[in-house]
């Protein structure tokens, strides 16, 4: 037999608990604004949108979130989720280091999103909700509440931008084989997409005009939800699971990351993968280098600024400090839509105002290189978004090559690219090219950025 | 925590042998015969087709044929697949029955296909052969077989039905993200090609023609080979992985199934979940009931006929007994186009004439009736094939509640529906009808068979 490539671990392992990195943060995180008072919102503020255990771990401190069992039950369709080496990878690099990956694209969804939209629903499902409303742009979130809805028998309502809804019918397809409504955005059915669509009738939609949309229709019923697929804190801490499973893999492979390496869009993969290391190197472990890989059209973390701002367009949303290119910035339309929002996760904003975790963009053509190389080698086709952590573990191996280490890469394959052919024929055809954002735009949308009182 | 729905094999658990049914039948196959002579063919015959390891594989009574080290290496990617207990499906239902299936959809193409397909690029890539040519309808097959030849180095030529090409272009996406070469059939890179282009310019092709055009470019190289994605002894053989697998995982959940069910097309995922339970109720353990599921449109075992007929349109194959609607039958547009085929594999068909299995045809839309009660009841959306099996392990479900009776069900599920949302938009819009092929053309493909002598 060869050498070992994949690692597995037995349903009994499917993690216990979720990390939460705040129990272990050198610095507390800056508070979350009401726009209005510009003073700190309590949980009663956010009551209209998430149930309360979800608001609760948005701002507790403590280090482990138990998960219920009735979340874990259904983690089991998927879960533990394979760690594998990329022997063949490494082979065709020529490289010394050792390449891990965790590959998330085994769950229904084909991604990473089924692990907070089942928590999500749950706790929804528990406090008596019955109608979820949520936003998604190309669908990788929607479809993944879509499934979670169906399990647990709560209708979701999802939001989608009105350019995918049209032009990518397939996500759109899945989500309605799982039950959901899809209704594309801007919408008749909110007064925010009705004056949108009064000032523009052929208006595309933005994933922040959906949010828009969906946070109104929630926080006018009193059995409707909002739930959101990244950003939040606790949908960051739902992710942890997969980080808490690589461990325990990397563990078996009697092995120990130097790099780890994920994709940023929203910042909820990522920080599933890398939480959990970088919170054992808080508390005196090994601290591994931590990448965050983004498109360079949508570049928040290395071309944004660090500074309050709202979620979405109609500024609804509280404000929350992060790295943001502006609320009203649109990225240009690359094909890794998952990764196309103009703001950051708070918490991985804040790891990145604190120097432990680095940060690096690259364009979608050399992404869709990486990705191309990485299926004929290891035979997963990757999801675009994926493409950026594999471009970006690429890169490292290949640096380790040059300098002669034989360093250990992990890195986190979110998702695979069955949903996304298009993306890969336009590729194949020549036809992608590496759009930059209007410098014009961002400074614009940079400049309209509400201004914050310092705190005292 | 809840019951156990999920269980899983440790890689080593990888089966080292397949296994092959030819050792236990209680009456040997009826011989292969060469078109001209009507004689027995001999493994020179199909020498230039396949290399002699596959030929081997094809008439050896062997039980037990090791599986080579490089194929495992790569079975690892997904394999063992996991087995599930439908306990959800079963609340659903209100059946007393335990429902099991095992997931063939993890695997990198989506499907059980790569099981066959890495085995026989590794023969061909041992005896030095550089491409290979296939057929392909929607592309399942030629999608895996571009995977395999990716990882093994052998260059893949796919002739995929023009209409499937034109229509359906993402499973053509992902063969060229392998790096395989997708031609459209009829084609004017073969003789047979251009001789249907000649008569119809237009012609939307099929699978009979795709395969006579890739067996002609095959015959012509010495350095080029074919591969088949079903029918032929060595497929079947190589897809027994799937049920020696499911036979230990259900050991696990301490079950034995009463009916296994399996959606037919060419019978090779049929093959691979039924075999190693019909051989161990040969060998004198118990006798599952073994039902095969086919769509109603293309009824090769429920309205074929038992007798020698061509693989291919051109006539280029040899002749094989078993059950068929005419080499020249054209079946209507469904949805399952991996069930589009107008024979069944000799040793399904063998073991139907044997009585060792039972056959049953449901329409289209009462098959995605079933696979999204199953989607949102398991969180996975099958395939449009997979469909027919989910159909028929329901009935069974449901005859087990009329009777009342708790017998155990185990069905596979041999692939998910990610690149078949065109079809679900279809069903969900209304617009898919349950196609009739036409009577008269199957009665005129039928009375086309070749005139076999009868053996002395």
């Amino acid at each position: 037999m060869g050498d070992q490539i994949k690692y597995l671990l037995d349903e009994s392992r499917i993690p216990k608990h979720w990390y939460n990195i705040q129990a272990d943060l050198p610095k507390p995180m800056p508070p979350v604004l009401h726009p209005g008072t510009m003073k700190p919102v309590g949980p009663d503020d956010l009551a209209p949108l998430f149930p309360m255990a979800l608001i609760m771990q948005e701002v507790t401190t403590e280090r482990e979130i138990e998960i219920p069992e009735p979340v874990r039950d259904i983690y089991r369709v998927w879960r533990p989720a394979p760690l594998f080496r990329a022997r063949r990878l490494e082979q065709v690099l020529g490289t010394p280091a050792r390449i891990f990956y965790k590959y998330e694209g085994v769950s229904p969804a084909g991604s990473h999103k089924p692990n907070t939209a089942v928590a999500q629903a749950f706790y929804n499902k528990v406090a008596g909700v019955t109608r979820l409303t949520t936003e998604t742009g190309a669908g990788q979130w929607g479809s993944s509440l879509a499934f979670a809805g169906a399990l647990f028998g709560i209708d979701v309502t999802v939001f989608q931008v009105r350019v995918s809804y049209d032009q990518k019918p397939y996500r759109r397809a899945l989500m309605e084989s799982y039950g959901a409504r899809c209704i594309p955005s801007p919408s008749t059915e909110t007064e925010y997409g009705r004056a949108v669509l009064a000032k523009r009738p052929d208006h595309p939609g933005s994933l922040g005009i959906a949010i828009s949309e969906a946070v109104e229709i929630a926080a006018q019923r009193e059995d409707t939800k909002y739930a959101l697929g990244s950003v939040l804190n606790h949908v960051l801490l739902h992710q942890t699971v997969v980080g808490i499973e690589a461990m325990e893999q990397m563990q078996m492979a009697d092995a120990y990351p130097d790099v780890i390496v994920g994709c940023t869009g929203g910042g909820s993969n990522f920080a599933g993968i890398a939480f959990p290391f970088i919170g054992a190197g808080l508390r005196g472990g090994a601290k591994p280098r931590i990448v965050a890989v983004e498109p360079a059209a949508c570049p928040s973390l290395t071309r944004g600024k660090y500074a309050y701002d709202f979620g979405d367009t109609a500024h609804m949303t509280p404000l929350t400090k992060m790295h943001t290119l502006g609320s009203t910035f649109t990225p240009p339309g690359f094909h890794a839509g998952g990764l196309r929002y103009h703001g950051m996760a708070p918490l991985v904003s804040h790891l990145k105002e604190l120097d432990l975790i680095e940060a690096v963009a690259y364009h979608q053509t050399e992404c869709f290189a990486a990705g191309i190389q990485f299926a004929r080698a290891e035979g997963i086709l990757p999801a675009p978004e994926a493409n950026h952590a594999v471009k970006g573990a690429i890169e490292e191996a290949l640096r380790c090559k040059r300098e002669g280490r034989s360093e250990t890469i992990l890195f986190n394959l979110c998702g695979h690219g069955h949903f996304d052919m298009q993306a890969y024929m336009d590729y194949t055809a020549g036809k992608l090219t590496d759009q930059q954002y209007d410098e014009q735009e961002l400074a614009m949308a940079l400049s309209g950025l509400p201004s914050v009182p310092e705190p005292a």
